[in-house]
């Protein structure tokens, strides 16, 4: 018999969410540090929520006439600096291959930062004629970006994600493109992650490289901190332009990284570990058996994973000697949204108890209607983290009408601070230096809070939301 | 209205099989090159390809018990140069990263050749316990070695794939993983890529870098020339005790990569282009209008579409103005395994015609018989070109006595040469630089067909397989 396992601990995320999160993504099994400073692994149980995530974001891309494609990860630097603002915006972060085999290499290679290069290239190549677009594609890939520090999932030197590119023959054509590819982003976020987003267009200081309009979903975290959820930028005819496609097209480009991962993480666990939305768990259900050895127990209890298998649910049974407790503990650190027990006494009963990882709420369930409970049970998890989530976000977005005002907000509450701006770069970076905070976004959902700019008084265009980010 | 477009020509392939094998390559819109020397594009119809590849040998790798991870691209030179052999056999293919962002590096990164260090650094730092094992793991990247000469598919500088790397407690549990996973390979290649395969052991000479054993799945072209379809290798405790796994672990890795879509083209493809199995194809079936725009034939032609979609059939329609003959010679260029075609006369007669790629062969369906008709249809596909390329298979398959025959029938018929031999490399040296062909395998099915080395005339010891190989 194995001798009993130790319960994994973690920080409190009240005494120190940094660490709480670093020891959830290790305790959880979900990334492990690599011999290459910077760089992380994606355990199978990280990767199999990738997985999920992979699935469902997807299948929704090619709804909408997305195809996948694969590009070469080495960019000639040649080729990256075409596009004059993109290379300055990534050089300073670039991994340079400058050797093949045993020959030293007349112009280096980037490693992808990111491939608008690759695809305007591509397209430059292959395109001939309007009649062609428009082109929508996707590539998952990792990227390198030779970040000084690093936090798994939030910033680490290789990520990975998913880069849409697509090529259009008018500028109205390629918005509707960008603003379609946000809201595939913000319904995830919502639907599948359970995370509230706040939809809007990035400010010219906070736009990606190069882009004509960036637009972003920003979701809350549990310390309050803001994190960008997933972005897609209109370039206009920059980079048709730049590339010589042989007519000038509009171009986008959409991205979404193993940070969503991070994002669940913050958003959703507490201080037993983390909690996964149904939706992305790769288990969804663990059957674990009380008084294991009794006869019958676990009999019925594979008898409780087959028939759950069969209704199309992620199911495990933890047959192992671990104790009781030890299980309990291991699921919760991993998230799994639901616990099912059974014990003699149960079984005596036709019942089981489930036990839900957000609430702690447990059920008692006839198991007869086990089938049919589960998937409700589990939908009632999705629903709960989205609204308790959604209650973190609507309880901390704050109104202010100076930068004072604002930087007190942000230091007692945390959360979206919520300013009119007269549109300057000046005010934007005021916030900054003052109050610590950078622009999230201009909301599509716009209100008039005042007549002034926060900052300087002078007549405001729009409001804007202000953050701590990670 | 688009003008007549132009139907692609490709050049036949008994002319000159190379040129009609990248002519498929570009006229199907496999692939494309990039601007990087040696580097290929996979584009949305190549791409699709190998999705469909990945999603089935995904499936059949988890159901025993597999588990996807990602690791680290970069992997330092120190690292690398733990395990001699390994790095000794890549060392002239390497990519390397020198410089990150401003700094140089102090020691140089690899672009990862293959993975086998960096999962045995990971188990040296994760695994305590033999309870552990065994651990099996996957990955999907793309990998780079710096080829001289390059073709797509088969070798280009970065090339997509699969590894998986497992470690086990003792030498017959690996080895039963090496032979289980070398099995699903030979699977695969029969009943979905539809290519015929031998099974057996490399030689010492033919033997991954690094390994105790390599075995191998090999396929026939149809220019007789032979392809190593992929490999699966034993390593026994050489790894953990380089990476000091804390106790000695037996580890495999088995592989297979893109270049299997070279394979199907050449098992299968013709003059009119590619053929691709209906298991991996994108699109199964297309349905093409006949008379498009006479009254009825467009909406009937759309309720085959409907209809074949909802039975689960890969399906399209083409409605474009393109001629009727510039689509058919599209479709076949493309290597869809079943056209239907649908006229007002068909219509009147309430039926179809179904032509299979393959064959060429006609079939007129009832309507109302269709959607029980195309799959049955699609089977017959499938094994209509599994029984072909066996043919090929076994009608080029030779055996020889001595080093002087055994060159003659390669030069008269290709294929495979079998001989009997003795085990030492310089019969095998000399087989190469006297009949110019490599050793392919030492088949499992194993004949007596003399007893002496064919090459030496000293006692035999096993039946092996020489070949002209991709």
């Amino acid at each position: 018999m194995a001798k009993e396992k130790r319960v994994e601990q973690i920080t409190d995320m009240e005494v120190d969410f940094a660490q709480w999160y670093t020891d959830i993504c290790r305790k959880a099994e979900l990334v492990e540090y690599a011999s290459v400073k910077g760089f992380t692994i994606l355990r199978p149980y990280g990767y199999a929520i990738w997985e999920n995530m992979q699935r469902i974001m997807d299948a929704e891309f090619k709804k909408t006439g997305h195809e996948n494609v694969a590009m070469p990860v080495l960019i000639p630097e040649s080729l990256l600096k075409k596009e004059g603002e993109l290379v300055n915006g990534f050089a300073p972060e670039v991994a340079w291959v400058t050797q093949g085999g045993s020959e030293e290499l007349e112009e280096r290679l980037a490693f992808r930062p990111t491939s608008e290069t690759m695809f305007c290239d591509h397209w430059s190549r292959v395109l001939h004629s309007y009649r062609e677009l428009p082109m929508l594609y996707n590539q998952w890939c990792s990227v390198i970006r030779w970040e000084k520090t690093t936090r798994p999932f939030l910033r680490s030197r290789e990520f990975w994600w998913q880069e849409g590119h697509t090529i259009h023959e008018t500028a109205e054509e390629a918005q509707a493109e960008t603003e379609q590819q946000l809201n595939c982003y913000a319904d995830f976020f919502e639907n599948v992650l359970a995370i509230p987003v706040v939809r809007g267009r990035k400010t010219d200081k906070e736009k990606f490289a190069g882009a004509e309009a960036t637009y972003t979903v920003e979701c809350l975290m549990k310390d309050h901190k803001a994190l960008q959820g997933a972005t897609s930028h209109y370039f206009g005819d920059k980079f048709s332009r730049a590339y010589d496609v042989t007519f000038t097209g509009r171009d986008n480009s959409w991205g979404s990284t193993t940070r969503m991962i991070g994002a669940v993480i913050m958003a959703h666990g507490d201080n037993s570990g983390l909690v996964l939305p149904p939706r992305i768990a790769p288990i969804q259900v663990v059957v674990v058996p009380v008084a294991m050895h009794k006869e019958g127990v676990l009999d019925k209890a594979r008898e409780l994973e087959a028939a759950l298998k069969a209704a199309g649910v992620r199911v495990t049974l933890d047959d192992s000697d671990n104790s009781l407790g030890w299980k309990c503990a291991q699921y919760e650190m991993k998230g799994v949204p639901l616990r099912v027990e059974l014990g003699p006494r149960d079984i005596e009963n036709g019942v089981c108890v489930a036990v839900r990882r957000d609430s702690g709420e447990k059920t008692t369930v006839p198991l007869a209607e086990l089938t049919q409970r589960v998937p409700e049970l589990l939908d009632a998890v999705q629903k709960g983290l989205y609204e308790k989530a959604k209650l973190n976000l609507e309880e901390h977005i704050f109104a202010a009408h100076s930068i004072e005002e604002a930087r007190a907000l942000q230091e007692e509450h945390g959360g979206f601070i919520k300013t009119m701006w007269c549109g300057e770069l000046a005010c934007e970076t005021a916030m900054k230096e003052q109050a610590g905070m950078s622009s999230r976004c201009l909301p599509f959902e716009q209100e008039q809070l005042d007549t002034v700019c926060a900052c300087c008084g002078k007549p405001a265009k729009q409001m804007i939301y202000w953050g701590v980010a990670y």
